[in-house]
């Protein structure tokens, strides 16, 4: 039997308690409605956390245990605390996989690990929406055919501000006539990384057959798949080098120092 | 008559006044040797500004007239204001040029522009590195052979905790026996970005003709080569769109408002 | 004053003889229409070349004096000599800039260069394109807004089979629905390399002035920055290794012959 | 249980017959020794090719039953049939996974992957070689240290002329100076591709216990990940697109008709 995947869906839960409109599509949070359509997956063991728990619901031990961060943000993403973020993205280098939702192209998390203003345009009318796969073989379209569409839905368009992609599996059709890099992945330290497109938060996006099904996919395509790895800028004595060595100039560091930070 | 280059050198000059052995070898300071050695580039408008300045010396002004910021820091990483470090992301992702030198591995700028740690190992020995071309057609390795020789300087090895540099100019193969990426391309935004391994401040490493030859070439690389851009995420209104389009559905937002930060 | 840059418009001229709606719109040749466009930027020395002069028009020093080849075929990419196609290819690895015109997708030098199928999807329908840039700062969009839209033109859809381009500038939105990625680039060896969809034979399309003014950028962006360079696998004789070498092993090779091709 | 992954080694089993030194290091041919090596893992099931065969034994069949193919060539590059090559090219594109050993840097398909020249410099003296992991937390990396050495080796050295890879997994230090990426991951359609150089036939390395982990390793992260893909360019007919067309000028094909190769 193949080991589960430990999924945790975090969800700021701001819109879903303050806007009436939000509270309506998704009563239960957002964060609760996208972790119910992964459990429909039997391989993946899901759990929730959110802004106002402590630490976000994001300790060490929650992170340690976690193999994909999902993150959904739009309304707050200012009070992340930086700690937090740090940690998240430590935890990301070591190899857990990250799957930034819609709005979250503007998160702490997100917009650290790509290292650039992540802008993009947008605009709110309720108007049509078809993505369309760029490799029909890449595992996150697993089971999609050639697009999907979603028949409401904000517009997001180029120029959409980050680096360029390893990987583009969709590239949205909007019906006001923009178009838009929906589903890239980029590989940071050893974590694999996804931005997915859909979901605003005034339609039920994340109850689209899909939408979940593409969440699932991604949530198995970023799992960790080698070993947990991160480093600290270790010194290497000279003793221990490999070819033998004779000191044959100063030093701003006594044997044993750490590094400057 | 081609437009001439503007350079600003960034030093934070910290061991340069603090330790007498780096005090000896630089003492007008290290970004004062560095910008010397660019200066013999005509066609370059070389000035520096330094960590001890009223906002590091890198005001608006002082950036808005850089193309090309070369950037030395080690002991103070921790001291550079976060305020000034977005200000420089803003201007590299705009297109201003940025050249991390050595150690700059683990400046703050350096490390939001890669998203990742940017860890390695070390070691003081004075031992020798020879820096291996890896496209002799490169423009950065212009006017250089297949390899150059540092006779004294401090390792650095992988692992590098880096994201997959665009392209490599240069390995380094040392004494000791460890190998290092030492001449790696990016673009974040606009900017082109050069880390470049050469130099520990105990070593006269950038009084070496050919590490001045590598960093003119970098320069002139570096300098944006398009319009300068950087977005704010704006709204496109219903009324715009290219396609007509009627509203479909609810809004969080009213017409003409910003969007979440 | 500024070098000028070589330009060699090679064009296959089968359609604009054979089809009468083709010869209509293209009475010169596509190619010559091209060229002629390229003209009035007064840097750049346009000259053409076609699939039916001796070596078909790319001889050895035709392609020494070039510093960047546009190509322009469709229906006749299986008559190009092999001979030919490894020589532009080894001229491209020198430095030589190659622009890929719309169907060159299929062409011998692109499908090489890529690696790949280079398969996508098609229409004729004579239908609206609109073409977003996803980077305003790129030197490819200068000069150009946010989009610019060709009225009647085929559509190439997703998925174009291509490895990840080092950029993208255009993405395109067709009135029927799909999206392609239009405006792509790489390198391979020093060539950099452009992918340019729009083009198709039975429309005024290398007329348009805002093709005309990205075909114009595009030539400049690809034009050989670093010295020429390419590599024949040589040999480094044991006496001329940095370190010195005792030799302690067997050998497939006496010193000073050739590798195995 | 899990499916096990299908490995075919192809070897030109020219170099085990024809010189002396190198019948005695592999007497039953490299590619026997290879498969064996990978025969430790009991989740690969792994057979093997030689050129000698019919269709140098790689059939549509044969290929179509393979999910990862291993590559060792060095003196019959040149007797692999076009065809052949094709072949294999297409599947790996349609998602089988490919690893080049060595001088398989200038077989035929490796070339046509690449679209570079694939050149590099090198040397026979038998001397030490380090390989150093510039990613720990790699799969191909999985279980070793930091590094590992070949006691004896063919020497190669950068220049590597290749696309920048998606991912350097080993980088090596050579007795004599030089430094090498020594391993190197790219995706072309949906095949993943692996190049690791260490295995010169005049000596024993494919028997080298790590060198013989790190093939397991990279077999199983090359095995195909998502669902077999390879497109055909197929026209969409203008009555199937996703919004209403109307056709607006004239065309060159036919409905149904093929596009030109």
């Amino acid at each position: 039997m193949t080991k589960p995947i430990h999924v945790t869906v975090w969800g700021e839960n701001v819109h879903e308690r303050e806007n009436p409109i939000v509270a309506q599509v998704y009563p239960d949070g957002m964060h609760a409605c996208i972790a119910e359509g992964l459990r429909t997956d039997a391989g993946l063991e899901v759990g929730t956390a959110t802004l106002d728990e402590a630490e976000h619901g994001l300790t060490e031990s929650k992170l340690a245990g976690t193999d994909v961060l999902v993150w959904w943000g739009h309304a707050a993403h200012g009070k992340v605390k930086d700690a937090i973020v740090e940690r998240v993205l430590s935890r990301i280098w070591e190899g857990m996989g990250f799957i930034a939702l819609h709005s979250a192209h503007y998160s702490k998390v997100f917009k650290r690990l790509m290292g650039t203003s992540c802008s993009l345009t947008w605009r709110e009318a309720g108007e049509r929406e078809r993505l369309w796969i760029c490799n029909p073989g890449h595992p996150i379209a697993a089971g999609i055919d050639r697009f999907f569409e979603i028949k409401n839905t904000e517009m997001y368009g180029e120029p959409f501000a980050i680096p360029t992609p390893d990987e583009i599996v969709f590239l949205s059709w909007f019906e006001g006539g923009e178009v838009f890099r929906s589903g890239c992945t980029w590989k940071r330290g050893n974590g694999k990384i996804f931005y997915f497109r859909p979901g605003h938060e005034t339609y039920p996006i994340y109850f689209h057959p899909i939408v979940r099904q593409v969440l699932g996919n991604a949530v198995r395509w970023a799992a960790p798949e080698g070993q947990a790895w991160i480093d600290t800028c270790p010194n290497v004595p000279i003793d221990q080098a490999r070819e033998k060595l004779i000191v044959k100039g100063p030093r701003l560091h006594r044997e044993g120092e750490q590094g400057f930070r």
